[in-house]
């Protein structure tokens, strides 16, 4: 499918790409470039076939497809190296989480005459580097793409490479991907985080330790609130106005339940809590979780 | 151990107690009184061994131990019932999730000779009804024993009861349970019910389906809202006040984090994505859950 590919940066995602690419035999050749020396180690043991560059410098002049899996506070610094050494004959995509602030970096700072198409795969896991990796990370979840153009071989090459990986290929425009985010991905993230720190706040001023005591609820969070700190204050930052919207309307919900339960209206309060498992219904339809219940990960 | 064991409510909570409680051989027979047709069906396929009784009357005298598994706000007519048919001899306990409520229960309704000792079993899925129990289901999880009185031989037994069922054993008092949990157990439940809300409300006002979307986060979130509303209503009615300081504390933060993002304050946010990570290493050090990184359940 593709002659060179070089993904920049490979830690979780990056190495997850690596690894369906190695196993999909999508290209001839595969190059990285990953500037934490532990994370080239690791890399290294994946297969000896792969190509470790030491910079972004003319070698990557011959590459076909370039994948960009850094946090996306790199990227600004990333492009003026790309716009060094590529031309138009190469494919660029990123994966990064928000879209409308790459967007405007793309047309603020890359040369015209080079092709980035936006990916985001919907697909991750609370653990960072590439040993982590995982070839089946998008088997079955979605794949966004930017900017859908009519006929442009890339998209269609882009498609294809994601569809390789096991991913269900979908289209939008940066404004209405990062404000569909802002909900769904985005506020649970920033609500495990802030339910963590409640918990330790509620410690500090009790004077007791309460962690050991914590049940379901709070063990699945924790998970979500583990996740990479660097990618998640990049996606905190970039989407905060479509962010500030949904937490204040999760804010005047959260009001709202309070008095529910202070007034104990009862039968508001049962609507809610029964209207809810309707969002459950259709996760497991859409076979993003399975219907087993969850007694605990270990049983 | 026991000779007549009753179970009160036979659901997913009071299946499992029969389960362990037929597998480890705890009791010479096992009774058990559960008003749903359809659960009753359940229950005879479990084992031929079980009665299953039509009411409590003074069938039950006989008895000499019974776990009410029932929603809370069942326990009332519950009362009238044991003061009726039950003497000393019994050991009384109950599986419900707030204490303090309960206990004043008890000491206003239950005649004086009679013993209930409060349960909390820290376990539990989203799944409801007797099909779902597991015999399992308090393997290595905490059971915390309300009211600790030395040398009293039905606590002892009682504990011998939890801890043959594979459960840490654990003492504290109604008030400081009801503060725990309400951190722990019940905000995770609450804020898990209104970000689906939230979700829910945010499709209504745009006009737009959003839910095929969704990523780990709102997964799992949808998970723990998935959970049996009396239940829910019965714990967030009876643990209100708790609940109202500790939602009052987890909106400070979200009003802190939402300044923190939208003013761009880089190593403040940092500090507090990072912090976070602190709870998860202990949940993983305490075994509550497993290091695995978490790709979605079906991998």
């Amino acid at each position: 499918m593709f002659k060179n590919i070089l993904i920049i940066g490979c830690g979780m995602i990056g190495s997850s790409i690596l690894r369906g690419a190695l196993s999909q035999k999508i290209c001839k050749r595969i190059y990285v470039f990953e500037k934490n020396v532990n994370h080239r180690n690791q890399i290294k043991k994946i297969n000896k076939k792969i190509f470790l560059l030491k910079k972004i410098d003319k070698k990557i002049t011959n590459m076909d497809f370039v994948v960009i899996s850094t946090p996306m506070s790199e990227y600004e610094k990333i492009i003026v190296k790309l716009n060094n050494f590529l031309s138009k004959k190469t494919l660029i995509t990123d994966v990064g989480s928000t879209r409308n602030n790459v967007a405007k970096l793309i047309k603020k700072k890359l040369s015209k005459n080079l092709n980035w198409i936006m990916s985001h795969p919907i697909s991750g896991s609370e653990a960072s580097g590439p040993k982590f990796g995982n070839k089946n990370l998008f088997k079955n979840k979605l794949c966004i793409l930017i900017n859908h153009k009519k006929d442009n071989p890339f998209e269609k090459k882009l498609s294809r490479f994601w569809i390789k990986l096991g991913s269900k290929v979908l289209f939008m425009n940066e404004q209405e991907h990062d404000k569909i985010f802002s909900v769904t991905s985005h506020l649970p993230h920033l609500v495990a985080y802030n339910l963590i720190k409640t918990a330790q706040d509620f410690e500090k001023n009790n004077k007791k330790k309460i962690i050991k005591y914590s049940a379901g609820g709070l063990r699945d969070f924790s998970r979500i609130a583990a996740s990479n700190e660097i990618m998640w204050r990049d996606i905190f930052f970039n989407n905060s106005k479509n962010l500030s919207k949904v937490v204040d309307l999760f804010i005047k919900n959260l009001n709202d339940f309070k008095l529910d339960i202070n007034k104990k209206r009862n039968s508001k309060l049962l609507r809610k809590l029964k209207k809810s498992k309707q969002v459950r219904k259709q996760i497991l339809l859409l076979k993003q979780d399975v219907k087993k219940p969850d007694f605990g990960r270990e049983n």
